[in-house]
């Protein structure tokens, strides 16, 4: 990781721009996929997921007996972790929940808010060496919470045409309605056009690969609404001089392991605690299983010394990181100066991977700068709020006047008319 | 407007399905529009508006002196009606603020939500013959209630190179930052690029033709956020037998005068009801300015008579009306039935035009059958919610062995050292 000293403010805007990507033309495959879907519905489907994962399925749905035997199929520690999660997250995302507040704005006047479950949603899960049973917890608790009707997971077999049975042990869990064998492209075209066996959805979430997010991205082409756009993870962290050098590159490297694109950005005004962490994350690192990934990740990454705290906040919130950790003595004063992050973690103790897995707090959170203008996935992703007003005769005769004013001087004569009806009826 | 009686179930999805639009390939002129304006800056912006508005102007942006005396340049009586919205609007708006809830998941782990705004937003306001002044409050007040720091407004200018006055004290009066002489595409491209004048902003919001929709969509591409996807106006009314006949009428024609593509639907169980209000429109639309419009969006209009109001309230979910109107004796009650609506309007004197002008819920909805997957703008549009979480040494060495656990499975062994590290320094 190199580590730069007091870079001049006019060289931010360049060291805050992720590492160039170079996107794949994907819109043309799919285009293909998408058409296939729409003209063979399942059988593309099948058809698909023998070229792609080699596997040849008998069904796309998971059977109910599957999905109950799935908790036989894991470690009971396994077992017990994910019901730990399961519980802080439930706790998290339970508060999130909008009282009903009637608000009277003039005499006669109420309005209020009500929230309601997107009716369909589905959750994509990436297929490969790891199962991401974390992010079926982090989608379908909300959903579930929010009042989603249908909750549908879509995630690639193996060559065996299985599923890991985490994955369907969190489904059950959580309860989803169903889940089905599908991964890729096809995958997200299922979900967006429907077919005989997969229902279409309004909202697709969920994490995946650069074919997944091409497809996601033109799935709101077809009225598909999705969780947010996608990009590699990152961390950011704030260190001062007290902070503990081996969780700092324990944490950096938690991070950098994801992928070779990750990034981890280290910032301090302490010269001697950039040293110490270099240090350790060059012992830690020949440790990992995943040590290139890492490794990679990190000749992409920085360390930055900066003259004050101030400027460290300052840097940051120009980067917009998705996960912020602030190990500082003077953290809980710090996080007042956030404007820009998906997640914060605060102090010694709260490391990354406890928001990634158990503590409560969501993981799908916004990357590559966009916690500049998204948030991370909430219950409010799984909802609209619709507004509701109840307007009484003294209602209208109170604010009726103004809106017939306003409708003129917008010219809109029929819009002025809906109320002047109204207050004629009243003065008979 | 047709009648239909007990349409079959099957005829539904051809039912709610919009009126089909040509939507002309405007991807190519955006780029080109947008590729101008990152290589000549300003003085792109100078030739597109000389060319589309025909305005030769001196300076982008409107000056303090010129919003300061906008005020004079209005009636007493339209800035006393605006002052009025303003009021609603706000005191609607402010409530939408959530309260820091700090919630303890498991004993020593602390997680919360805590809102910030969006720190750059654009908001776009389109010329034409009616000044649409009222989208500046719906807007602007909650971008200020949010705490954006920066808040702009791009409006084309008239061919003297004017700006409506109302706009300008609506945007003053709502503390917009800066006001900027610029409409179309170029104005979209300038918000999201950035030029000397002109700051490139987070999230871009407001209405627009088919130019202006098709530029906010390739923003996207390019880092901005969008407020939601865009589509012509529509309303539907759920009308009992004892609703009033020309209320209901004067609502239909409301939504109908906002432009040939407009939609509205009315449902109803009483034949005697229905006719009344199609003898009450023909009545009310010849006395209507925009009466060519408004006929043309009849035209593409349905009234159905459904045997059961159970039915109604199916099929206007089903459809998923950016307005809905419950004229309903029982419309309290039918409101726990609404799923799928943008803003719904309980009773006699809550007519349309309230909400689109001044009772204090927001105008900007969505359309399109966008409501079932997208809330209409609110606070929560102007603000990223980021989750904070503090964990003490109780805490991750109560949480600590199941995220290793989990960690563990998902593959990812430095996100479990992350953890361990923790522990075991614990135990020493």
């Amino acid at each position: 990781m190199k580590t730069l000293i007091n870079p001049d403010l006019k060289e931010w805007a360049s060291l805050v721009r992720r590492p160039a990507k170079s996107v794949a033309q994907l819109d043309q495959i799919v285009d293909e996929v998408f058409d296939n879907i729409r003209k063979k519905g399942d059988k593309a489907l099948y058809e698909y997921t023998e070229k792609f994962d080699k596997a040849n399925l008998k069904s796309l749905k998971i059977e109910e007996g599957e999905l109950k035997n799935s908790s036989k199929k894991i470690s009971k520690k396994l077992k017990d972790s994910i019901d730990v999660a399961f519980e802080n997250i439930s706790k998290f995302h339970k508060e999130q929940k909008e009282k009903i507040q009637k608000i009277e704005t003039t005499s006669g006047v109420v309005c209020w808010r009500e929230s309601r479950g997107i009716e369909k949603v589905g959750i994509y899960i990436p297929g490969g060496t790891a199962p991401l049973f974390s992010t079926v917890l982090m989608l379908a608790i909300p959903a579930k919470l929010a009042g989603c009707r249908e909750i549908i997971l879509c995630t690639p077999p193996d060559k065996n045409g299985k599923i890991n049975p985490a994955i369907l042990y969190c489904a059950k869990l959580t309860g989803v309605t169903s889940v089905f064998s599908v991964g890729g492209i096809q995958a997200i075209g299922a979900m967006t056009f429907g077919t005989k066996t997969i229902p279409a959805v309004s909202k697709i979430f969920g994490p995946g690969n650069q074919y997944v997010t091409a497809a996601k991205q033109r799935a709101q082409n077809f009225g598909a609404a999705i969780d947010m756009p996608a990009g590699p993870s990152e961390v950011l962290i704030i260190a001062d001089k007290n902070a503990d050098a081996e969780f700092v590159a324990a944490d950096l490297l938690s991070q950098a392991e994801h992928g070779a694109d990750s990034q981890v950005i280290l910032l301090s005004t302490s010269a001697k605690i950039i040293a110490s962490i270099q240090t350790e994350l060059k012992k830690q690192l020949t440790k990992l299983p995943r040590k290139d990934v890492a490794a990679e990740a990190l000749k992409n990454s920085l360390a930055i010394q900066f003259k004050t705290e101030k400027e460290c906040m300052q840097f940051s919130n120009l980067y917009a990181p998705e996960h912020l950790i602030l190990a500082c003595d003077n953290a809980d004063e710090l996080t007042k100066k956030v404007v820009n992050a998906g997640s914060v973690f605060i102090g010694k103790y709260a490391c990354e991977s406890a928001g990634d897995y158990a503590s409560g707090t969501n993981h799908t959170l916004p990357t590559n700068g966009f916690a500049r203008n998204y948030s991370g996935v909430s219950l409010d992703s799984f909802v609209r709020k619709i507004t509701f007003q109840k307007i009484s005769k003294k209602g209208i005769q109170n604010i009726g006047p103004a809106i017939e004013e306003m409708a003129e001087a917008e010219q809109l004569f029929a819009h002025k008319n809906a109320v002047t009806v109204r207050l004629k009826k009243l003065k008979k």
